[in-house]
């Protein structure tokens, strides 16, 4: 594998002190309206609302460990996560930001990545038109690019996620996780390594992991729904991709109506604002899509939290 | 003192498998606009969305095990927090309860309780006329009156934040609370017994620890602006007032915009909604109304989150 659970230790050493560690909370089983607690990993109290720091980071880092980060900054594409993500960490280390997100980016992403003083520039129908405005633009500036998700930096980082969640909860035997282009996934794929089950959650409306494990390899999906801000990529990464061959199973599918569901259900009963991305792999336990086996110890990322709060529903 | 030390670990034993130990999140001074870290105790996950459901069930728990609990079921009067509580131990416990809140009570706060099956009652213009209400009523159902914080019970219950604060961050020397009638600090000086500094926030638009430590007794003090739901009551109670002249130094006010400015703070860096008082330990550090000593280690307890989360703003 082109990433391992060695180069996620590196990653976590490099990064630890531009991340926060994110806290768990353990759910009992009536309160999700299951018959097994759970325990969800807060990982939208991360900085700029999103796990995506963790890769951002360590791709900027171990470049200008290498000596390679030009003086011209970095530059990304991005549905908006990952962009304030990398806005995030070039302002804290001090360097310039350029990022290219596609027309459809909700508000609120827009304001982060602005809010963090990157260049900003809105353009495509989606994340793949936006990348590849992004990549005309990086052959002329130089600055570092900083992919989404398929550079063995940025998974390494995201996978630091599963070695904090391992510390703090070895006991876990499923840990549900929502997949896009499948950076996150793939990075605690490489650190669980099929020690603890790996469960992909994607909604049914852009079902890139799940199409590439059906076809045997990355396939372009349809990219749509509540989540395709977030999970959008029409296409997993290539590097991931074994990985996810390796040790992802099963890929569930959920509805846009049981993402809604879990966004409403977390404000409901824990007080916690997730965008759809967020609630995504909640969403496969709430719905039945994934059923557990008697005896698991059951986790859940909660990865996301960058939406417009007054969105999540007022019921009590 | 009428609550030890002892007496809060009673409770915890007691409440225990009612209850969430709801985690902690370390955060950077950077992140806060400060030059020290602050380490929040994230209690507005408690279960009904607030810290309240530990003196409620210690309370009711406690008068089951003394033979004391009516057919009738519990009857309080609240500002919202407490009744929602109340409502969520007797719904738990397969109680009926009966809650009194003032007219002015937000929406949310009132979804909660309906939400748990209570009945509600609204009456009078602010906690205390609620209060005599429910008092009225009490005498003639019978049922046992869970008082949102003048009770050994309640305080006993509310000090259970400190003991699970203190076996995750025993460095802490500091700890910022909110106070309104007094029963989550009381109850948590109780616990810390001096051993860590404990600091009350109260909104300046109603002082009413403040006022009393002033004047050596508990007096009347003003009831208004924007966290008055929560922490409203006119007088604190003569139960916790010699916890707070033994252990509480110093006592601070915050304005209403500084508690505005904490609510929109831990949206923007930490995406938690907070309702005012849950943002209001916070805002005296935010406005530097209270300075940490050099070295000092600081926690803070965001207590609620019964808010509209659309009215925590929506900048970046």
């Amino acid at each position: 594998m082109i990433v391992t659970s060695m180069d996620v230790t590196t990653a976590a050493s490099r990064i630890k002190s531009h991340i926060r560690h994110t806290p768990l909370l353990r759910v009992g089983g009536p309160d999700l309206g299951l018959s097994f607690s759970v325990t969800l990993k807060l990982e939208f109290l991360q900085h700029a609302g999103s796990f995506k720091p963790r890769g951002a980071f360590n791709r900027i880092l171990a470049a200008r460990e290498r000596g390679t980060l030009p003086a011209q900054g970095v530059i990304a594409a991005s549905g908006g996560n990952h962009g304030a993500a990398v806005a995030y960490a070039a302002h804290t280390l001090g360097l310039q930001a350029e990022i290219f997100v596609p027309e459809p980016t909700p508000a609120a992403k827009i304001a982060r990545i602005e809010g963090f003083g990157a260049r900003l520039t809105r353009t495509g129908a989606n994340y793949a038109e936006a990348q590849e405005a992004c990549r005309r633009r990086q052959t002329q500036t130089g600055a570092l690019e900083v992919h989404a998700y398929d550079h063995e930096d940025v998974l390494a980082g995201q996978g630091t996620v599963a070695r904090e969640f391992e510390t703090d909860a070895p006991e876990l035997t499923h840990v549900l996780v929502a997949a896009g282009g499948g950076g996150l996934i793939g990075g605690m794929a490489a650190w669980y390594a099929g020690r603890t089950a790996l469960i992909s959650v994607e909604p049914a409306a852009c079902p890139s992991l799940y199409d590439a494990l059906v076809a045997g390899a990355p396939v372009a999906s349809p990219s749509g729904g509540v989540a395709a801000d977030a999970l959008g990529a029409r296409q997993v990464g290539g590097l991931m991709f074994p990985l996810a061959q390796a040790h992802i199973a099963p890929a569930i599918l959920v509805s846009d109506d049981a993402i809604r569901a879990a966004q409403r259900l977390l404000w409901d009963r824990l007080r916690v604002v997730a965008e759809p991305a967020g609630a995504t792999a909640l969403a496969a336990l709430l719905s039945g899509a994934f059923v557990p086996p008697p005896g698991a110890q059951v986790g859940v990322v909660l990865c996301g939290a960058n939406t417009d709060p007054g969105l999540v529903g007022s019921s009590p």
